[in-house]
């Protein structure tokens, strides 16, 4: 049972590290730049740090929860390994924000595709899953036996 | 196993498709009032419609919580329907907000509704299954043999 | 199986219920000092509230992702306590910001000893599992036959 999950459980564990790391590096920006909390704004180049962690904040449930669909219905290492590429895509998203604004921008589309590719994998896999387990119709079974 | 899980799983995915929706529609009402990242401030109907998705955001990990605690200990049913409730309210909610401060009333007094919904019957279904696990006492079972 | 969960989902439905709580003060905090949605800034007070409610917000996945990966892979009860230790401390850690800047601060440094702990025991556990999963060598059980 923990075998199906433990690729899956290490990405987590990994993206949620990277989440602690970019609250951490707003902390450092807001050193840096004098601006104490509760304070949201001031030097440009925080305010670009603070809106890089606040839209990974907002993305992170989502990346969560299509990286277990996709990974439990459809398949672990496939979801595992997008898991990671999302990771490095944040890690250039943010730190390409940082820089400037322009600078977000290959990172965020890397993001979006990883999240559209999850997206649709988990929906593949839940199909599959319904029709196999209500209809008695294996789409991957009937596949197999074509071949 | 994966059957236990499929309309939770279905519902979540649902419910991560429309949080990435009302980013982008947040987005576009970047282009549409011309106001450039990082900035979060600016022309009313774009404040509304940033707020509206920051509290989807906020939300979204405790609709999660309690719909997989609902739908796991209590009834996988019940707890889907009323997540997919709960998506409705959000696009209620969100289009609501968008138009008016007051449009976002209903769709959250609905949302507030469906998550105390949700809440209880985890407690619930948790309660029981911890009777049953550690107390060898099953609610359920004593209500089956009454009637 | 429910029961190999049972007190992580019950920490979670708590945390969750923390989660709207600290909402529903930031409702509260708007009321108070008259500050209408969908605007976040004016009396120092209610910034205090809504950052502080705002941090608890960017944490909560990152905890969730942590306990359950803690109690999952090494164990319940240590990581449940935990997560009880946990939401306390976003207790300290919100109501002390309410009151002050530096208020924040020993709840803040609780939740972050927590996570660390977290972390490091799900990181151990996966590794253990994984060792035990796919190159058959067991440090639990190797530990086991020497005492």
């Amino acid at each position: 049972m923990a075998g199906d999950l433990i690729f899956l459980a290490a990405v987590s564990l990994l993206s949620a590290f990277q989440q602690s790391y970019f609250a951490w590096l707003v902390g450092k920006s807001r050193m840096k730049h004098k601006i104490m909390p509760p304070a949201v704004t001031g030097a440009p180049e925080f305010e670009r740090t603070f809106r890089a962690q606040q839209n990974c904040v907002e993305f992170y449930p989502i990346f969560l929860t299509v990286l277990w669909t996709a990974g439990w219905f459809f398949n672990q290492g496939l979801a595992s390994f997008l898991g990671v590429l999302y990771v490095f895509a944040r890690y250039k998203y943010f730190h390409g924000y940082v820089q400037s604004v322009k600078g977000r921008l290959i990172g965020f589309y890397l993001n979006l595709l990883i999240l559209i590719c999850l997206t649709t994998l988990g929906a593949a896999g839940i199909v599959n899953s319904f029709l196999d387990e209500y209809l008695d119709f294996s789409i991957t079974k009937r596949l197999r036996k074509l071949f």
